[in-house]
């Protein structure tokens, strides 16, 4: 996963990405970049700016140089990665800033292409260099390679060989261009400033930091471009991408855990749908009946399951059990990169590192617990076992959504099919009952999830049930096993 | 406000006192240190091995050789300090580590004494050199200067002389020794590792990181000692300081505020007391009244008023009035100290930066927001700004503690007073009401606040009511401002 | 300039190239980086592991975990880049690791191409995208794109449309290459170590570093390969560009100023060829006639006219001019790159930090200062300005080269034609002199140069008289100009 | 060893104090520091800034807006701190800032004391705290604990009661002040800048970077004030240490080694000195007989035995014996703090990362290396392996100074006695000769070393003679050894 930000027209275009990226930093927390073009006052000649690093965005850009001094000028892009296992390569932070025939070009995805494999085969038999690891990479030879004469077709030629997830903001001498895949997969919104330049985000919480407001979101399909013309008139231009697709397929995940509440993506509140999905969950699994003397409390995973964790309460009092909301976990806000690593005698200091127990809430109560999802279950596991050390006398696990039993294959960062506790246990919700060692488990269904989303959209659910939109090349593997080349990185910077 | 921190025969002191003071995080952001007592393994001399920098304290110690190679021991003491305005100097960094004639002494000090100026007139007076404009600093010279032969008869000479709040860890060659004033004012409890080893900690947090048992607090004058002996046969010895106080007077505002809610301070759950707050503030100041067709929706300002808003919807619904919880504000997780300040026209950025709204949430509802209490009053004012752009029809602001009108004498860090709102508006609730910018305004009654904490205790509340327990010397300036010793740090470590 | 290095078949080859580099320092002071080839013990494949910085060689590998426990593999290069003013961007700094169809490629270059406009024009437009500014790029693009099944035939096609000056290294998977262009302008050695692998190094003083023996130069036009069958029989592969050269343009600088003196270089010791110098310097242009009471100095500039300077005395008394050598200039050890720079009014201490004068040694005397070359001239002007403040009664100036008139294109970094003095002043000797202050200046004749060089070789003067070995293309600018991408490094890192 | 500099009346304090130091470097690489003195516009009122870092003066304050910025000011002091083996805690980087109730004061110290451990134990016994293991901390205590009123005279009072060699700067907040012990060990000079600004320095090379003048030495046993009124006036007050001694005591060493040779200190020139050193070393131990066909060539260890190098030669040539000049060793001019240490069997590179011989000058030679002096014999030793495995026939080892067989008590590094090799060998010349692998050794004798340096001056040559000028207190060990107390510095910064 991935966040992306571009702005067209602001004489403050790097600071503004700043606090874009900044609103995004939770899409990735790996790396960043910002890129800006600066046109020469007197040949108008455009020029590149750029300034990448590993870690957060702040600190990335922590001294102000950078942004006022350095990255000047009045159209910019910038990218947040999200912390992947393996390939933390410096080649492969974002945004990639490259020449090639048409002038200076930099690119910013959010997504995972699907037949990257082939392609790259394709391109190294022509005679192609890959510097990185990414898909990404291959979107900038398909434009360069192009035999079109206009930048535009030279992007669509590019893009209808690509197949999979990208939300993409490109930057070039004179443009800024928006696109999303013709699925939808991630969001991509459309926003204007006070003084009137535009400005695009995967999420609008970046709007409201920086006092945009939202516009619409960048279409399925859509190329959208962002010019001086564009400024003027008032009038953005929309290309399309030459590819039909029989419904779009807007990654729900997005929903359930990765956007902010606060923010409104596909043209839906994110706090709205989650506080939905816990009131569906209390339907679908109630909380265990509390009595007068006894009352079951429900505690919340900071700060993941907080709305559906409201949703849930609100609607099993409705229902007629009267729970109690409560506070047993603490999250600690400091978790960072470099947290030294506890012995082996110490193992459960991982979680204990983020959450914290609050004893008083929980001794001797029957406790239901609502999580947003369960991926791996470790986690999901180590809080049973705190919770439990904390007095609980009962745990009920609740799941705001359904199983995940399969790979996702459009960007978002699942861990290996095996590793994920669903499939692994072959999606036998008693044997994840017991290996959690809770009283109940229930997750959410997928029907009742599709209905907590807007019902005129289409969603992609293939975690859930394996139903790919889009064809899948050959099992994918990380592509820096085939590359075999890292660069010194993690520890040394 | 500070977190301190210490072991004694842990063979991983430096490490346990890593996790300790991560726990302690929240009570002090600006530096950190540790120091630890190495035997030599021939001779058995001790040595005094020590660390300390400007920052978190994962960033500070985030080559793990620091803490594993060379902060070797098996005794050790650690201390955060808090940001306050002006006096980063790295000389002001603790724990301090000295020699004198008994040998090397380690200090870390929670609290703020309060005859410094005359103590440290005296001293100076009679040849005492000033290295750093801390009180700690008056402490070591008492100490240093004690005609006593023994020890810990020097400490109890040093501590008679002082006037105050402190809790202090004390490392010697031998020795671990944990200090708590004759009020009482800061917390600090003791704890027992699997291992039997000791630790002591300003709050209970710290224990439950590394897998510590509570034991009991530090007593109000106690001075507890823990050397060998103590390991071998259980037995802590206890000393106590030579000043008779009439009663104790625990901080309330480290219930209010300062604690974290998992913590349990002066023997008692920190979220136990907050959701009392909240729930004798819905008493006290009760929300207006919901219909079925306009509910009031009560917000939280995440997360320290978490707690306290869980109280004030519980006992609004008992008391008859059908208001609704929502999640209105969501915290950024990655602000950090170094976040690029906007430009004059987009101050209310600095909010923003921290929290957003929610928009469908508060979208034309009537709001009470809850939180724990109001200093400056900026931050609350520029909260309501932002709630009534997103589209509430009404804010009503609940503050769980009263008005702050006077300064802290004994550690907690306020502005100075004419900062302070509420001592600026002469206590007028109306005025402050007006400056906010919200329908209605509620402080909880000190009679209250006293209420929902033990009432077996006896707490300060002078911040509240301007009764200082103990004498307050001429009214305190910054030392560093007497000193004029600047150290080059903040801009350039 | 830049200095590479190669090492394959030893078990600690990143060691070794640290080595290496640390010793051709003095080629490149900018950036450096290291790549090493690794074996997966189970699959034997390879993978390239990588680490470069901006700084000088110890700097940027201070942490020896870097090259002890990252930079893992027996084979290996390394490059240092040469401070030019402009384009110090991350992307630029060398070697360049890439992936293409042939597997794994690491290139490190020394030298400059002569026909990069025209290439670089034709690759874009066949659809090449472009990731540095630098020439080096080029040569893999070509080495991609070649048709050729086989990989030295791949370099092979790549190197015939390639012009100018080229030392290479390269690292694939499974072998070292060393090539130098076909006129051989750079040095390249081919140096054997006791356990049998082989190092290639810019110049022998690598080699004396690490205790590799000097085996012989790589030739001009020569294609050496080594791989595990060269270590196993001894017996390296060599293949040849298919380019026909009339004769060999060694580049003559090299002796007069670039390489240490300790190297041996185009199969002769640097420092006798500067003591030659020194020598017909002495005879072309002799220092003033000493008198017994009035004994002329001949003072050196540390350290790169130590050696001429020495042969310039003894040839001076050996000619009956008792001269005396003498310490006139003291060179500060610490100068960098990070040197405060001094207001207006202080210009001279741009000189002054790095030399100072002894004026016990020059007050009142004849000085003769002997230089390697003048390039832009201020230094010098500057120089003779503090030997006169000093107390110098007079200042000759004698220089072991011929004035400097034209830029170099292959590789060595002049300033722009105009900022060379020699070439402002069109030659006129008079004119430097009295620009420079002295009361005589005598340059070293071509002819001269010449006869202090091997004889039996063929140099390239072109920097003295304009006769280009090679067509050189349109007039190059640098391409930073043309790419205008600039990433934010010199201040920020 | 330490370098000190203070300036007094400058706008530009600081920045000149960052030149002072840096052509101070020489005398100190470890840790750097500089003080400020800047009055408030308003009140007048005096504070003082400082910024102290571990390396090199360019290093720690690369970041111009230290200087610029943030160390205001019109008086400055600053320190260079020698690399001694163990105590590199922060703690004792020099100078220190302290306060006390005579006002602020800093102190930078070049010397070491004598009684330090008595008036250690003294200020202990007192109820003194220590903070740093130096015996800078005791001359501050000192003066705090001065029961006089006028803060000379509390300085007069401090200084009766200390030992041993010192030479000082102190910093207050109106005044600067510049001492050296009645012995004179240490030099310390008196300029003035074109302002009228004072300067003083530990030598006169630091004048002439910033362009000031030399006015004369700082006197054995002056206290030489320097404030507004000395600037108005022109009249700088002297007042006198109170103590009666024999004769002074100037270090030669100074001569011989440490101070650079443009500098002029205890009145003379000391590349003259040097020049002399190697004069009278010809007479007492002449090179070889040089025959035509056979001649001795003679080769310095650059840079430290240039001058007395040339000495030799021209000494030798005018006594008859043709010898010739040579530069047989090249220097490293990248030689830093951070290199990463060879393994075991390559023990040889430490000392060839530093020189590394020119072959074509040695092979088949006869060589007579002349070096200023031999203190461990070990980089000796590997040096004339190296010679020797160049090609060199015989190696004849000159030292332009005498046998080092006593530790010096005054501040010169000199390691333990028991590494000293003429000590260790207990003044064996021929056990010497046998070690080092060479076929003669001569030393200089103390008689010619005395007629070298001015003959109306008396100096301390307790290094070679074991005469200490002082009572020497019980054999001194390191303090840290006392103390106990180690900060994380070395490999953690």
């Amino acid at each position: 996963m991935c966040g992306i930000f571009g702005i067209y027209g602001h004489p403050q275009s790097a600071l503004m990405t700043y606090y874009g990226l900044y609103a995004l930093q939770h899409r990735g927390q790996e790396s960043t970049g910002i890129v800006t073009c600066e046109k020469d006052e007197i040949t108008g000649k455009a020029r590149f700016n750029f300034y990448k690093g590993i870690g957060l965005v702040a600190d990335v850009f922590k001294d102000e140089k950078i942004i006022n001094e350095y990255l000047k000028g009045t159209s910019a892009i910038g990218h947040n990665r999200y912390s992947t296992t393996g390939a933390s390569n410096k080649a492969n932070i974002q945004p990639f800033v490259v020449h090639y025939k048409g002038g200076n070009l930099a690119i910013a995805h959010n997504g995972n292409l699907t037949n990257t494999r082939s392609l790259r085969n394709k391109l190294q038999s022509e005679g192609t260099i890959f510097q990185s690891s990414t898909d990404t990479e291959i979107i900038l030879h398909l434009i360069a390679r192009s035999q079109k004469e206009d930048q535009i077709e030279q992007i669509k030629d590019a893009l209808t060989q690509i197949e999979g997830a990208y939300s993409l903001v490109i930057l070039t001498d004179n443009k800024l261009i928006a696109i999303r895949d013709p699925y939808g997969f991630r969001p991509l919104s459309l926003g204007i400033m006070p003084d009137g330049s535009y400005v695009v985000a995967s999420e609008t919480c970046a709007f409201d930091l920086i006092g945009a407001k939202y516009i619409r979101d960048v279409l399925p399909g859509e190329i959208l471009v962002i010019d001086d013309d564009a400024i003027k008139t008032g009038d953005l231009k929309s290309y399309w991408i030459d590819k039909k697709v029989e419904r779009c397929a807007f990654c729900i995940f997005e929903f359930i855990y990765f956007s902010r509440p606060d923010s409104k993506i596909f043209g839906e509140n994110v706090d709205k749908v989650r506080r939905k999905l816990g009131k569906l969950l209390a339907h679908e699994h109630p909380a265990p009946q509390s009595t007068d003397e006894d009352k079951v409390i429900v505690i919340n995973v900071p700060d993941s399951s907080n709305t559906a964790t409201l949703g849930f309460v609100t609607e099993s009092n409705k229902l007629g059990n009267n729970v109690k909301i409560e506070i047993g976990l603490i999250r600690s806000h400091y978790v960072g990169r470099t947290f030294i690593q506890p012995q082996q005698n110490m193992r459960e200091l991982k979680v204990k590192v983020k959450f914290n127990t609050v004893k008083g809430v929980l001794e001797n109560r029957r406790v239901v617990i609502v999580d947003d999802s369960i991926v791996r279950g470790t986690t999901s596991k180590a809080l049973v076992k705190l919770i439990k050390e904390a007095g609980a006398r009962e745990v009920h696990f609740r799941v705001a959504s359904p199983p995940i039993k399969y790979p996702c294959y459009y960007g978002m960062d699942f861990p290996s099919q095996e590793e994920l506790i669903a499939s692994r246990l072959n999606g036998d919700i008693e044997a994840i009952r017991k290996e959690l060692g809770v009283e109940t488990l229930g997750y959410l269904s997928v029907e009742k999830l599709l209905e907590s989303a807007p019902k005129h959209l289409n969603f992609c659910t293939a975690c859930f049930t394996g139903n790919y939109p889009t064809p899948i090349e050959e099992k994918p593997e990380k592509y820096e096993h085939e590359l075999n080349i890292k660069e010194a990185t993690e520890r040394f910077d």
